[in-house]
């Protein structure tokens, strides 16, 4: 048929997955790919039953086999008939090995078993694979902007409003350690993902009939897919595992919204500090031709908008009735477009932050302007250093009301270092430089 | 290409819009639908400025013609080389017109005239068309149910206990009475949509260049696409119109979850009232071949925890900088799931609702086990009408503790009503009738 | 004893609700004021069974005086001996009243028929108390500061980025016409709020017992406290009355918090188009003395963070099993922060929109500094007025490349008129003063 | 004043925080905890300045003993007088120094430096002191019921029908198991909570003037107060190390969720198997005086409603512009309500779950009902051992068509297996000692 991808009701389809680098989700998050993580789980554990003796080896060959054979068209043709997607892909399976070798397929599992596992399965190679790297990326991008800006002067600001000077790549480095930190949360709650083979409601009721220790089976199977078995599981693995992923996913989220916006701000017309560099043929607006738009910006803070609130479908479903109920069902399989989202932000900062115009007129032109009343600061601490009683209140008076710096009781080098506003920085430079080396070499557990 | 509906990564592609009925939902919502609205409210602009007298109605005439002729693939390929989405449309559009025409497409829009206007006009159309007559048959459904059940005898509950009797047609009604109201909130949500033509900060700053009285030329044009214009626009549409429409959905998405959970919960094992219907091939569970699961009340469950969430994103996007910032531009295109996911609910529910299998014996049995109970209430009311002093210790002490109730100070004929709890229903078969007369009578404005 | 408001744990207590104007809040949502709401509600339930000759008059009277004799302690000591609150109440009401009467206290109620409405009651006083009132306030100081303001010129902003002129009375209007629609909707929710006398399961099984037309008694008893029945009851009346209430209370929230942000980034030290009004005495920061920091925008956003997401809480108490559970009995007693914290937002904004500075030298100079670039758009709608096949491209290169304004072919009075933007502000002035006369017409109607 | 605290608008205050264990609360969250946690910090940041001999012990003695004299009241009055919370403090604590020792208290810090260190300080110490001897308690609990009821036959249920057998011990066991995890997981976040010193922008600039290694002096004072420094902060610490804190108490108060709704489904009238234990005096219900209501489950799902929602104002916190706004300044105030929420809700259902009611003659009657059908799995799963083709097919037909299970083809003894449901309990009785000795190791870490 002549349908397109415009056909489709997702701004994922038809708009956000869309080249080489988006279009790798769909290896761990399209349907086709599920099917095939759902083979892959089915498959391991017929090789763990082989190694267990319970069949011969040839068995578990001729179901690796099967794996790439299954595919997702069949397997709804056939969920279509009998109504149930996990009976349905086993049935698929089976077609494509000998009669000898089918019964052995899914022998004792319930669905859950296989679901539950796959999608932990899942979940864990994408992080490795697209997520990590990708994050590895922007953050090296972040390093080398740091370094490079570590002592190019910025007024800081509170409350929006201009307070004491700092650098630029000191700005910069705190998106480094936020973001750096909620990098390795991830790679946790990935590694903590979990799978199961307990049975119908968790107590290992069928593979107590088909192995000696089906504790320790479980375990054995739960190796062939890179993943520990829960430590208790009705018949489906507990939720926390999940949502404490989607949590590490969520804040880390957070941290690029705060970015997005800090750079939104520093892009305003009046500040002007920072700019996305802009495409040569880009239209800025369909009527103000002028116009340059922080649109990348503005687009990542947008799919947090989107996907942060789905946060709260995964503590809705961490309540499941007894052994479970299915009320999970639908949700759950939404929880990957959390991890697409969050990637498409990744994804498009990364380039962005590398390209960052950073405007040195802008810059020290904002600055200049502050720097007349910075000196409020340090003035209150090197009169209270002396244990000037009320420095608070003379400073206050002399910067709000009528009074001059030049005649608060401070010696001549401290007037001196007042009058130079770019010498008070504190340990920008060093926090910034300290942050960088921290990160950079973290950064090479990431990507071997 | 041979890719196929399973290499989406959104379960509304590869598993919810899949049928006759569901696939109409891509008529408002798909991306390809969304490009020919936005041409369409191109072409009513055009339209207006016919009737204006700004250039002749011939350019008009080529302008609508073009709508059909523009397609998605044909706009995303001129935005991949320009950037910029509407500019692409309007481009695409001149291609299908004469270089006299050509000109007068999107004269003195902003990309959100044409947006935020074509957004209120398809989800209206969506609404009427979709939305609306197929709650409709969800209520027809339940009215035939409520009446016919209106004088089958149920054990009311609070708490999860058995309480006092009603009907299960009883039961039945509250749903029509909160769905209904819902649908009602709906339809005037969706009437209450506005679009807008007043320029690139709403102060209709293009237009005023262009005809005489640009408000009048608003209401002109909008009247084209059958809404109305805002009070006060920015850039775009002032955000409350969407918000009140998302919020009369998500709540009558809750309406939906309480019935499939009460559903749910009356199919349990134990108390067995109600059960959906079962396909004859179908697979209750891959290793428990007896299960019969209440999936259909499940799955809307889960629908509902999917996109109940999502009504923050609309609270979030209430807010946009100045005359607008453009942090809503993925997050409002997500906003069109949120629609099919409740009509996904409402169509799932319809059937299920229509062929619902009423188990008279279990409700029998159910309501004779707490028959000897619920006498508490009429004892101690009969007591109280008779100005008894402390009726309902009395009554306490009678039921929980040692107490008979023939003991009570209650005539014959008072003993004899409580020794038939059927009587004490209340209300629950008039009740019933009036609320099914009234939404019966009130659908027909829904569905003409 | 010796405990003071700051040994509570709420911020409500110990730091929001000090002053007259917010301890009034007091008045509806303390426990102290809830008890008597529902002492209220008892009696008028009394007086309804009086008026139908259940009893004499006499017991009305009696009940009528016992309502301000009860009080919380009272309550609260007895329900620590009985644990049950509303029979608490009751026991404590008729302790105040002779023992002829005691006995028609509560006669065939349950307790949400008297929670339900008691809680309908309150909410519908206090906004039409307060919370209009309030609105009213902030309105009329929104009015008059677009009025005075409506042709001061002021740059418009979209991305942050300087687009095309306005006034900044017309900025203002926006928030008259949002935050008045909402106010609307505020009061039409609080119109729909719905009591109930329905007995236990909502079929009036009690009530039956009692009087003749127990429907029509509903009705009749809710008029004596302002209210109507809902269409159906289960033993609570349905949640969708409260959930369209706290919408309207939570999207007007979202209003103020964009008109907060708003402000907020207006007062940016680089823009200052805007500023709080600061107390003489204030102490901007304890370390920066120099800081006029918007601490009133900020605080009104914070709570908006604050009291926003507890919407998800009004949607989760939809679900109620059966005929009702009491999952909602904790979560809907703190509804009422949520009115609370939304007064707060609109009495904090009162005065500090009324005394608004409005720096006129820095919106002349924000404006000029955009001057030379917002001939952009009406360079390209007048070229496109005469038909120019390719205006918005000859602009772009105009304006972003190397081309000149007036090399474009435009005649000289066009060119003129390109040259002083300060007229290109369209209908600013005429859609201020139009919303302005709406809104002051419209708010008589909200305070007699 | 007479002002009792039924004045109270905040549900905590006037229902929740009554008793002496639940009053705890208010030493770490009451408003008059916080201003001696922030004047402990001052006190600390003295300590170590003196330590760093800027200046002598003898004003960091003094400073200490004013710590407890500085009270609330105090601290607001002078707050009134000039609009600064921490500088109010601190003009209150110099009231109670020497005229010498005043101008040290303070010296150099921001506000933020005390507030951001404080709320780290006393989070930790409210989870070390309170929530986790609490989340012991329960667990303790959970513990000996499940041990007591490890070998307790119970009908395993999935979709909320009857599925095949556990052990109501394992039933328990699944909530330990995941609740202990989520204690580890409370403790970890409290032991990450951060403080800092470093100035009003993060770069050290005011510690740069008063001692030569402003990042390692950071280190020192915060170790006074237990806590280590951010890796980078700006006005601020870093949101995300609450954000986790109360991820953390969010997905356990999750768990607490499924564990009451579970217990309330088991206490529905047709299933009966556990009960809450209730009062003598208690009143089950206004009307219907037989009713015994699972109230304290309820409660618990209540409060979740109530608390879960706000997460989300912890993800809106992680975006505060440039070196900070302050419009998470009123909502991290209430932040400590989720931890009161959630202490509540654990103490709550500790003496529940001591005291839980097992009815073992229902557990035995559902069971007997359900026992003619669970066959059907294992059944399923011996006839696949031996490899039969279809064998899930053919137990389907046997169970939900005409067949009988004495025709499937197995031998005596694994009929005699089928025919006795209670041995299929897989290994339930082993999981749940291993879950209940695991934690019972465990939780000796937590109290010492």
């Amino acid at each position: 048929m002549d349908r397109t991808i415009f056909d489709s009701v997702s701004p994922l389809e038809f708009r956000y997955l869309k080249n080489e680098e988006t279009n790798r989700l769909r290896d761990y998050f399209s349907e086709e790919a599920f099917i095939r993580y759902l083979a892959r789980v089915e498959s391991a554990l017929v090789k763990a039953y082989a190694e267990e003796g319970v069949f011969s080896e040839t068995v578990a060959e001729e179901v690796a086999q099967s794996v790439d054979k299954v595919c997702a068209t069949e397997v709804y043709a056939e969920e279509r008939r009998i109504h149930h997607q996990i009976r349905a892909l086993v049935n698929c399976m089976k077609k494509h090995v000998s009669e000898k070798s089918a019964p052995w397929i899914h022998l004792g599992a319930t669905s859950h078993d296989i679901i539950c596992t796959a999608e932990a399965f899942r979940y864990k190679e994408a992080t490795y694979n697209l997520l990590l790297p990708q994050l590895a990326k922007l953050l090296e991008n972040l390093i080398v902007l740091a370094q490079r800006e570590k002592a190019t002067l910025q007024i800081g600001r509170t409350h929006g409003q201009h307070a004491i000077p700092l650098t630029f790549g000191f700005t910069i480095a705190e998106y480094i350690a936020r973001l750096g930190q909620r990098m390795v949360k991830i790679k946790e709650a990935a590694d903590n993902l979990r799978g199961q083979f307990s049975g119908a409601v968790g107590a290992y009721n069928a593979p107590s009939l088909l192995v000696n220790d089906p504790v320790a089976f479980e375990r054995k199977f739960l190796q062939k897919v890179n993943l520990e078995p829960a430590e208790h599981s009705t018949q489906i693995v507990p939720p926390e595992y999940q949502t404490d992923f989607f949590h590490a996913i969520t804040s880390a989220f957070g941290v690029l919204a705060n970015l997005a916006d800090d750079m939104r701000h520093l892009q305003r017309s009046e500040i002007n500090e920072i700019a996305e560099k802009m495409e040569k043929k880009q239209v800025g607006s369909s009527t103000m031709p002028h116009k340059r738009n922080p649109i990348h910006f503005e687009h990542v803070k947008s799919l947090w908008k989107t996907f942060m609130p789905r946060m709260s479908s995964l503590y809705l479903d961490q309540i499941s009735e007894h052994q479970r109920d299915l009320t999970n069902s639908a949700s759950s399989r939404f929880y990957t477009e959390i991890f697409c989202g969050f990637f498409l932000a990744v994804y498009r900062l990364t380039p962005v932050m590398r390209d960052l115009v950073v405007d040195k007129v802008s810059l020290e032109k904002n600055f200049q302007e502050a720097a007349g009343k910075v000196g409020a600061e340090p003035a209150y601490i090197l009169l209270a250093k002396k244990g000037h009683p009320d420095a608070h209140e003379l400073v206050r008076q002399c910067f709000h009301e009528e009074g001059k710096m030049e005649d608060l009781p401070l010696d001549e080098k401290e007037k001196e270092f007042l009058a130079d506003p770019k010498q008070y920085i504190g340990k920008a430079i060093e926090k910034t430089e300290a942050v960088c080396q921290n990160w950079r070499q973290k950064l090479t557990q990431f990507v071997e």
